[in-house]
């Protein structure tokens, strides 16, 4: 499969989704890949506009994902879909992935992977189970290089033995009631799972927490709350965390507070440095010495450690965000496609994920008691 | 007393003490205060050469806290001091305190009031019994305007009902073992009481998410740690905490965060906005709205709330810092002397101040339970 | 033409050509424009090698621009390509353009649309005698969308009559001898005119006040430097200059900064207000007033200009970069093909251009001499 | 005189003038300078009102300041001033400064020195004249130790041969016609002499750049404005300028930069690197470097220069702010007062800044030529 452009089947991402538009551009930008058909929409209408709008062949815009793995799969293998991309709610996450995996399609799915942790461990065996296929998980903000730069210094021991993690995850978009459609699936338990902002946005602190030390989260104690009245998931939540060999750490999220748009953050401190990085500047990674000043890391610049110079598209100075973090993701998976067969790696962050949040409510539940995390 | 320039005598201060330089510092500024008097060391050596250094009459360089407690007691009233100031490390601030109200003199502590809990509930019983004596506690980080400005916001509504808080006191100077002076009573039990960071930098944390808010802090669920091998107080940790009337919030202090040099700071949500405050750029303060720009006020600027107008001794964009902040701490103990007799507002942020480590530390001790802040 | 996807053909950006690459991306990302031809580099070989590394088809990798104008104009028209895409070194700029309109096609051209100020006035020329033809200019600064922001506020009123502004674009990465090929043709008078760091980058700068203000810049007063030995073209230069109705500024550009990457940004101040903005942080607009706290204003916010809104594609918070600037420079070259047919707008951006540097290099020539501009 | 407080006199500074209350915080805070006498304002009820307040000795309390100079001198010597600190309008300084060296103090003048350059060629001669008496200038800027060790870099060759300096020195407090005080004076030329905008503040911007570089500056090239109407004096002003060896750069200063408050930076760039200084932030000090990344150096640490070291009160994340950088020129001035006798630095300094203002009015007035800067 090595070098020629990949193909793409979408399903979710209907007109007026924002997250399937991100996901078309993030895997259109490099050129490696391209979209050949999509179930868009529990509507087929808006499906099928959505495929036409999008440039696709009438026959490859699908009414159900059911009919699209069917079709594609009975297609001739130079011109069937390679892949899956799932972008629909939580819930459907895990039906569709079942269907593209056993329909012999590779899959890329937004996260969470699935709409519980039981779900998760029942896709991780059909995951297993089909040992050809890729399963991939769009942990997007792992696709800025700058993080990728972070953990590195952390494995080659910039910053020592690590002792101490803050990561949060801020925005206030929900501090009111809201009534559309974004805010409206993030906030009912059967679309969602059994958590709102935790199951939203901190689930990327806690990948993101894991990444760039290489450490397991162990235990959590945590306390989530409901803010807004009538709203039926948590829309904030801190927890006091534990990580292998001896890493604690404090981890928030919350969508209520005021001001903050998308404000994910983590600083890692360990016996000799400390390393600081703030997703609406993604461009910077702040480096800290014992006895030396401040560095300010910026992207794409020469000193960076080597494995993370492919992430970047432009030369420093110019910035890159959002979209081309996406598109690192895409391009990773279509990579690993390419070269590595049956790569699983979405597999154990999803599981990982899943549980975090099971654990958390579990906490929350029992008086913020010490929780262990059992993927 | 009112318009007169106050004579003070200091307990504790003697060279190569950092925190009596700042007091000196920040007393001596606005002219309003005249140091006439100490006993600076346990070394009568240096109690003495301290003084002389600092240009006092050699008869008031006294060897000994309670010689100079007599010795003061007995110069006429238009000469002797008004108030002692205590800087020593923190187990002898309770005895200093004790001799001074006994012998008549008002108080102005250094904190952490005193060593534990217990002590600090007899002088508070002690602090009631002198009623026409004043007792003030030196929370220095309330002595900077725009922290005020934060509170005046909150107070009159400017971001709704409170949510949600997050404040830190983030320091990396103790990330290695260190063989000084300033490290040693830090981490000795018998000096510093039950608890290390927490007691020292964390309790500032804990006063500036009160006096923000303007709630009182009634549980923590909490998680020390001491990171560097050897020593015997907690040198890190985070709490989860809870204050009146549903406020929820996040309390993380720390020694061990490499590079870190002084960084307290605070956040705080409500239902309509958001405030943001960091020690580093004092003259700075964020505030947020639902659907407008967030705006940076500034020091000394008209739009600020009219009673913090006084604080500010420079027009803006001339930054005042840590001195100007301590030394309005003296000021508006001198003012409390001079209009209102008996203050005793330093007594009840001393005891809840203690209280909170207690609690802490037992909660930390139990696995983390939450533990009800009981002053 | 209205809706399709508009058909590129590309002169430049052969294999490891920077600007190539980077209009490659901005053209697909959004899915409106496909390449389908290019004459990729003066070495033949190195022309079809990319074309073909593009995937395109092996016939329209052209040798060079001559053959491809030729052979796509006698393709049918649906077929054959609808603009070209011009990213040659400077001075083949011209000559391209020429070439393209005289074959029909419309052009976008990277900067400087030539030489120098006698060839931009003979291109005028030609671009006006093919009155159904569009010419564009990327000017790529001019895609992000808080800089159509500032422009809208200045041009609302919304910070009164303008009075001064402060602009510039300062790099680094030429403060020593280089021996490389981006280096090189810069700093080579026949291939990139009378001025090297002015012609580069001043004209960014020059441009983006231009396009702020909304007034045109007459007169400059410059000193231009080559600090670098043997270097034959100014590495650094700073100018006074004026504007209609009365504006005044100063503008730098330097190459030799050390340090700086990229640092384009402008200060507006008019009557009542300020515009301040940088491009290394792009998602952010600092807005002044008189007598009210200074605004941080963020991409994709409700409370921007409603003429802006277009330009984001993702919420605040998600923060996008000089790509996606880029491609907004290609969508609305598109949307103007599509609409309006043979817009000319970046032929006067490119004139005024021209005699900028032209003025700048007179006047520094003449002791810094006030100059007009005179495109 | 080694060693013991030494007595200051004030002439100007009446209640309600800004920069007397701070002359005396800055002299006040170290315990190292006391106040004595003053003659504070031309109205004597407000002197003597002043100096009541103040707690002077009503004897010492002068009706104006030749009544000062002849009953101090006619003091014992253990008794009477050791110099004048002199804070009235600009037009003031001369004749005071004259007086008090001929009665035999040492003088300690606020900037500028005197009304206009002949002036200052006159105070030179009388300076010289009382060769045993210091004449110091308080150029508070110089007083921050973030810029002595940006000093102390560029001297140790830190950043290379110096090439390029930017300096700025920008305020919005003048943007609307201002019917007070301050900005009365400030605006009338024969009590500020020949440049408003300039000469108040575009002094210090010169200054600050001449210290860090250790180059003086030669020519400027400059184009001052008055944007209010109505104004007789520059609000505004960019000047071009070049220094010894080789060095060029640009100047700004403007007072109707609306919401700038006092923002003073200065960014200087070498061939190996670059330092950056912000006043309004002046606990940091950014440094650059070819190929590594750029550091953030902080107050008070130990990797700083060890020359600045004796700058700064407090540890490390204690910000430091405008009132101890003056206090440190008051600190050097008594320290020097003590240890050399008769220093005459700020007479230097004095005459280059008012040749500097000289030199920029003239250009502006013959079209921006480039003129010497004469002193």
């Amino acid at each position: 499969m090595t070098e020629r452009v990949l193909r793409m089947g979408m399903v979710g991402g209907g007109q007026g989704a924002f997250i399937g538009d991100i996901h078309r551009l993030a895997a259109r930008l490099d050129g490696r890949i391209e979209l050949v058909c999509g179930a868009f929409s529990r509507d087929p209408y808006n499906s099928r506009a959505t495929g036409l709008k999008l440039g696709l062949d009438p026959s490859r815009c699908y009414l159900d994902y059911h009919e699209m793995m069917r079709a594609e799969a009975a297609l001739p293998e130079d011109k069937r879909m390679d892949f899956v991309a799932i972008v629909t709610p939580n819930h459907v996450h895990f039906p569709v992935a079942k269907a593209a995996l056993e329909a012999g399609f590779h899959v890329l799915s937004d996260k969470p992977a699935t709409l519980n942790l039981e779900e998760a461990r029942e896709l991780a065996k059909i995951v297993e189970t089909h040992d050809t296929l890729a399963y991939g998980l769009t942990h997007t903000y792992l696709g800025y290089p700058m993080v990728s730069a972070a953990r590195s210094i952390v494995a080659e021991g910039g910053i020592g033995k690590v002792r101490k993690v803050f990561v949060e995850y801020i925005q206030g978009w929900l501090a009111e009631p809201l009534d559309n459609k974004q805010a409206d699936w993030r906030t009912d338990p059967s679309r969602s799972g059994i958590s709102g902002c935790m199951g939203d946005i901190g689930t990327h602190a806690h990948n993101l927490a894991e990444f760039v030390t290489g450490k397991i989260m162990t235990h959590v104690a945590a306390d989530l709350s409901i803010f807004v009245d009538g709203r039926r998931l948590d829309d904030d939540g801190s927890a006091l965390f534990r990580m292998q060999d001896g890493v604690k750490g404090v981890l928030s999220a919350s969508q209520v507070c005021v001001g903050n748009e998308n404000s994910l953050s983590i600083r890692v401190y360990g016996e000799t440095g400390g390393l600081e990085w703030h997703q609406e500047e993604p461009n910077t990674l702040i480096r800290t010495y014992l006895d030396r000043p401040t560095e300010i890391l910026r992207a794409a610049q020469g000193y960076l450690p080597d494995e993370v110079a492919a992430g970047f598209r432009t030369p420093p100075g110019h910035p890159e965000g959002y979209i081309e973090a996406f598109a690192n993701i895409y391009l990773e998976f279509a990579h690993a496609l390419q070269t590595q067969g049956g790569v699983k790696s979405g597999m154990d962050a999803a599981l990982r994920g899943m549980a975090f949040v099971e654990a958390l409510v579990e906490s929350s539940h029992n008086q913020s008691a010490w929780t262990e995390i059992r993927p």
